[in-house]
């Protein structure tokens, strides 16, 4: 593909496209920005097409290339048989208008737009991530995972990517978790955040209302007491909840969670993050379905 | 404690702790800054004192009464028996002061400079971080973490704080590995840095002959190849190795490990970044040691 050249600072697709640097924005017309080849390679290789890519001129090329090869490609993808996508606009833009798209400040060289799935909550388990390709290959669904209050964007993308890469079936972010959407957010997920489902603004109430409706085990992992991860039943499916760093969960949360988990440590003053803790636990729920 | 007065932007503590945020002046003078509340507490805890502690003016009182009972307190520490500490210099400065010597932005009240300490490889494995408190008990040895070509400053902080919480004895760090007394590395050890040995510039080569002197198994972490983690045998004391996102870790390496390890991941595309393999891998072994 070859794209459109902009100079201009004030051209309308460049303007429209800055303002979702801004949270409300983004979820006022439904939009994010996605910096870095990273990500729109991993949205690409999921046949997710942007709406918009900005490249940097002279940079051009791979981007180009790969936006043709997914055109071209259409086919089986683990949202189901994909219609042919719509080509996206695409920029060639200097690098001060590069600039005012950027938030990483990192020198990227692609900002693509894409369009912000909210999902709602499914009606029945959802099957584990990354299970698409082979067709007809179904996993037993691996757990859901619920972040409560964790306001670092950093740790919300890496504990995204954690858990699309051990098999989670989605993630739920309550509405105190910072906007997965976010530049650095984004980031962190390397791009999982096309491979799973991500809720969001999911209370606390709401989500416990739900896996009792679909009979879902609510396992929460505390910072000071539960028994050890081995110790507890986490070979099926069930929703392991994780609060934010200072507060932890809920006391309702915990009221209603079958089963309290507590990693280990060597002292109380010692801790893991909220996206290792997730991490951990979700190895462990790897580790006893595969057992 | 009662801190001194500092109005001047060019008073020359100001200046020379400012020169502190860069890297080559860090290791000149083996000092390094501590930006926050949560660093200078994780340091008190232990009794380690700061050379001189930076305030903003107005919030003396906490970081002055902190001082005060480190210094009256003196006693054990899992360094051992610490001789009465030298109080440090104490200073109450001006919000554009402060600015001046924080790298962060994010409005830190308190920045304090400690001592750099750069300690050799021991010449018997470590026992666990944290194991002082009561004295005379000791605690199996956990890994060594070793960590080769890791850029990013906030996973090499992250790793640290996961070693430290999860039991290891130290942490190694190759030459390629981003520096962990940058303030966003110190940021995501949450102090920890102050808990476990963490031993720098120490080339694959060198760890290698080292960890053969000691009869030490070395054990890989591999992103594509490799057993399970639970397959392996992590129940004693060993030196697990892990590689940057990208390159992983040197052919060198692999072939001295006894052992390859590699985290199921759901498809090639996905993966966990390299504090959170370290993590895993480190919840791992601490539940074969107590399984």
């Amino acid at each position: 593909m070859k794209p459109k050249r902009i100079t201009s600072h004030s051209n309308t697709a460049v303007k429209e496209a800055a303002r979702l640097k801004r949270k409300r924005n983004r979820y006022a017309v439904r939009l994010f920005l996605a910096e870095g080849e990273d990500l729109l390679d991993a949205a690409l290789r999921r046949l997710i097409m942007p709406r918009q890519v900005f490249v940097l001129e002279g940079h051009e090329e791979p981007a180009g290339k790969a936006l043709a090869e997914a055109l071209a490609t259409g086919g089986e993808s683990r949202r189901g048989r994909q219609p042919r996508a719509e080509a996206p606009e695409f920029y060639a833009v200097s690098q001060p208008v590069m600039a005012k798209l950027s938030e990483l400040g990192s020198g990227s060289r692609v900002i693509s737009v894409f369009a912000l799935q909210e999902p709602r909550l499914p009606d029945a388990p959802p099957a584990a991530a990354g299970t698409g390709g082979a067709a007809g290959e179904e996993t037993a669904a691996g757990p859901l995972v619920f972040l409560a209050g964790a306001g670092d964007p950093g740790n919300v993308g890496t504990a995204i990517r954690s858990a699309a890469a051990l098999g989670a079936g989605g993630v739920i972010l309550d509405p105190e978790t910072a906007d997965p959407y976010s530049p650095k957010a984004l980031r962190a997920t390397m791009g999982s955040v096309f491979n799973i489902p991500v809720y969001l603004n999911v209370a606390a109430g709401e989500l416990v209302a739900w896996a009792v409706g679909l009979g879902l085990k609510i396992v929460a992992a505390d910072a000071h007491r539960g028994m050890a991860p081995w110790e507890a039943d986490l070979s099926g499916g069930f929703v392991l909840a994780l609060g934010a760093e200072r507060g932890g969960l809920s006391g309702r949360l915990k009221a209603a969670a079958q089963e309290i988990v507590h990693i280990p440590q060597v002292s109380a003053a010692e801790s893991v993050n909220v996206a290792q803790s997730g991490s951990i636990l979700l190895y462990e729920a790897l580790r006893q379905r595969k057992c």
